[in-house]
């Protein structure tokens, strides 16, 4: 489903045309803003307007990067220090006013708080400019983790920002997105590809995320050269839609689905360009065939562990099948494929592995004892593996889907999808591209920095752990 | 509110009488169980079913802690390493079958779990077991924490475990609670509180939690002399229950709060044989009043810091005076008393610190950018001062109370009020003593191996981060 069809959500699309926006709203109904996403008309770019508390560390790097992104930039009056760097950087920057009009996005450079006492800083910045942020805008706080703080006091209350973005998630609708990014000391440097992501229309389903950058020595060649991208599952759904994003970017994908569908294969495969490589990754040589595959073409580029299954029963009345089948297809496939890759060299440098986890591995859902474990699995499989991605060159890292408008969740009761749907930030279901685009994200030359970690695409779903 | 009297919740009292109970399912409303918590006459001692998969390492724990406590237990067939664990303790065990009847607990050593193929012993254990655990039951499950597992497939396995309590919690209904516990490799000699909480009625409104306990260098004296336990904001609502329920156990209670309350708080103390310590908390010279009293009785063994306050607003609607308050008391106090606390030898030998935080500090919650910050700013401290206060002999730990029945909530309108009662695994809201039970057993003398944690006292709340 590519983001300009309409989203077969018919409540969204009726509150947002002119009589039932009015009716919603005189009967104090919901009602959801349309998320913006690439490629839509309704996408441009605005202002962003930066804020910094004393000590910000980051601002430096702001400019660097907002300069090489035309952006842009207002400065809250605390913020003198933001005007300084823009300007050393050639950036245009004005002092934030009444008369100033609406913003794209606030931008506030947290990580110099140190005290209770700086947090007045936060403080005054949200409370003067988030009436300014138009509707599909962004929010992002910029702090350190707080194991990195000096003080149990800096520790403290870098931690308290995460109750803070995720409380300003929920209160600012409009379809605008929060995330906390923490920047570790040393990796200041490699903030490019997330800021540019946070930024963008392709962000627009992943909101209330803590996401942190760490220092990374060495620098990779960001490189323009066509890379080669193999998706699991990616003959239809969630999949295609994944390999469809990086084939418009200019990737070569490797479309892997099961045998019996080597005709769905076949087709994505040709419509976009790419190869098929119709393979059970349960079967007892797929590891081997897959690293075959990856030594005749020169080794992948971007790996994504996107195939999975249900078999949902409670755990009174599941069948061991039940059980065995999705362990072998949602967890055993993708450890062995990257054990596999990683040690036999199937994986080019700066190389990107992304797994797709679930909310449901997050939060444990009714009927899903095994998917859920498979789920929570990889969320534990990506944060081990790192330490060997990162020795290979690599970064190995997951996504965890909310609620999704996919066939599936088509036919899933009224009521039950309805719930699904608004019970998020957004009020509204996420679509395959959403997931796709924050899996490119993960899998940016420049995303070197973010490695063994999951992060939601739920509009921050209210459901959780 | 002691446990024994009407909860304030109808509708859980109306389905848990008999026209009510049957109409209910009659209709197909929900009917949650009523939970029985300690003291409650309902409660009573049923056998506990062991299971275990292979190279399970804490049966021997297990045993020697059961004996302690005159359990009866049964072994599932694929356990029969437990029953030689238990005949080596003294203890009876019978072989489950469909004649055993009802079970009370259900307690699974996956520690031994390396690989996928290992998890189909979870799957049999409770596949064949789960419908044996009657109402108010207990499910445990027993792991060890994935980084020390020794391949990436086993630290892989071992997290997955939690997604697979996660959802089983979510299922089981009946007011069972499901936890995980994480046992570090050679703190298996340090389970003994925790295992006592969690099959305890004690842990009624505790569910879907992840709990760790690490290795302890030193093993500390239990003792059984009077301990001094001061809680903060104690004169009434959840402060006073926890100061309840430390002088039942026998403690000498400090009740600490506001001078404005000061007849209250000479009230309570009065009636629970304790200390009155009228004090602002956000006064200047506060900690170094706590510390003086600290040394005028011989330092304490336990600090609740429990005080805490709401100025609800969205951030653009909030005052200066709204967030600076909400710092001062939840934030500022309790980090201030912490540290001269532990840099002024305030804690006597085996000390423990428990802060309260929120579930609104995980979450996030609209209106409550300010308490929320400061909520999860709690979770930041305790984790970080966790070294130290190890070092110094002590533990520090946070609750994270999810929705308690009080006079605040009392006072929610009707419809939001329901949905945070039910929202739920239990289907109903959580009571001060719930929350109280669980700072005591965190506050244990037992409880060394349990240090830097934050567990929700929720019911297994559907709503997180």
């Amino acid at each position: 489903m590519s983001s300009g069809t309409p989203s077969g959500d018919r409540y969204l699309d009726f509150v947002n045309g002119p009589v039932g926006g009015l009716l919603a709203k005189r009967l104090g109904l919901p009602t959801p803003v349309r998320l913006v996403r690439n490629g839509d008309r309704a996408a441009k770019a605005r202002p962003v307007l930066v804020g910094a508390a004393k000590g910000a560390r980051l601002l430096s790097a702001l400019a660097v990067n907002f300069a090489g992104q035309h952006v842009v930039s207002f400065y809250h009056h605390d913020a003198e220090s933001w005007r300084e760097a823009a300007e050393e950087h050639g950036l245009m920057s004005g002092r934030f006013g009444e008369r100033s009009g609406r913003v794209g996005a606030l931008v506030f450079d947290a990580s110099g708080i140190e005290t209770v006492d700086g947090l007045g800083a936060l403080y005054r910045f949200f409370h003067d400019s988030i009436r300014a942020v138009c509707p599909n805008g962004r929010i992002l706080v910029l702090s350190i983790p707080p194991e990195s703080a000096g003080t149990a006091e800096a520790a403290a209350v870098q931690r308290g920002l995460e109750g803070f973005t995720r409380s300003l998630g929920k209160e600012a609708r409009r379809a605008i997105a929060v995330q906390l990014i923490e920047v570790a000391p040393g990796a200041e440097a490699a903030i490019g590809s997330t800021l540019r992501f946070f930024l963008s229309p392709g962000s627009a389903y992943v909101s209330g995320q803590v996401v942190r950058i760490d220092a990374e020595s060495g620098q990779y060649a960001s490189g323009t050269t066509r890379r080669t991208v193999l998706v699991t599952g990616a003959a239809q759904g969630i999949g295609a839609a994944i390999a469809e994003l990086f084939s418009a970017r200019g990737d070569q994908v490797v479309v892997l689905d099961v045998p019996a569908m080597a005709d769905k294969v076949a087709e994505t495969a040709t419509r976009l360009n790419g190869v098929g490589l119709p393979l059970d990754i349960t079967a007892a040589d797929a590891a081997d065939a897959v690293l075959q595959h990856a030594r005749s073409c020169g080794g992948f580029d971007v790996v994504v562990h996107n195939a999975g299954i249900t078999r949902d029963r409670t755990i009174a009345r599941m069948e061991r099948a039940g059980w065995d089948e999705v362990m072998a297809v949602n967890l055993r496939a993708p450890l062995r494929i990257t054990e596999k890759l990683l040690a036999g060299g199937g994986l080019r440098p700066n190389g990107r592995i992304v797994c797709v986890s679930s909310m449901s591995g997050i939060a444990g859902n009714p009927g899903q004892t095994n998917y859920a474990l498979t789920k929570a699995a990889l969320i534990g499989l990506v944060k081990r593996l790192a330490p060997a991605a990162r020795e290979a060159g690599a970064t190995i890292n997951a996504v965890a889907p909310g609620f999704i408008e996919t066939r599936m969740t088509a036919a899933i009761p009224f009521m039950v999808r309805e719930a699904g749907r608004r019970l998020n930030a957004m009020g509204q279901g996420g679509r395959p591209v959403d997931v796709a685009e924050a899996i490119a994200w993960l899998a940016d030359r420049d995303s070197y920095g973010v490695n063994g970690q999951t992060i939601r695409v739920c509009g921050q779903s209210l459901l959780g752990a």
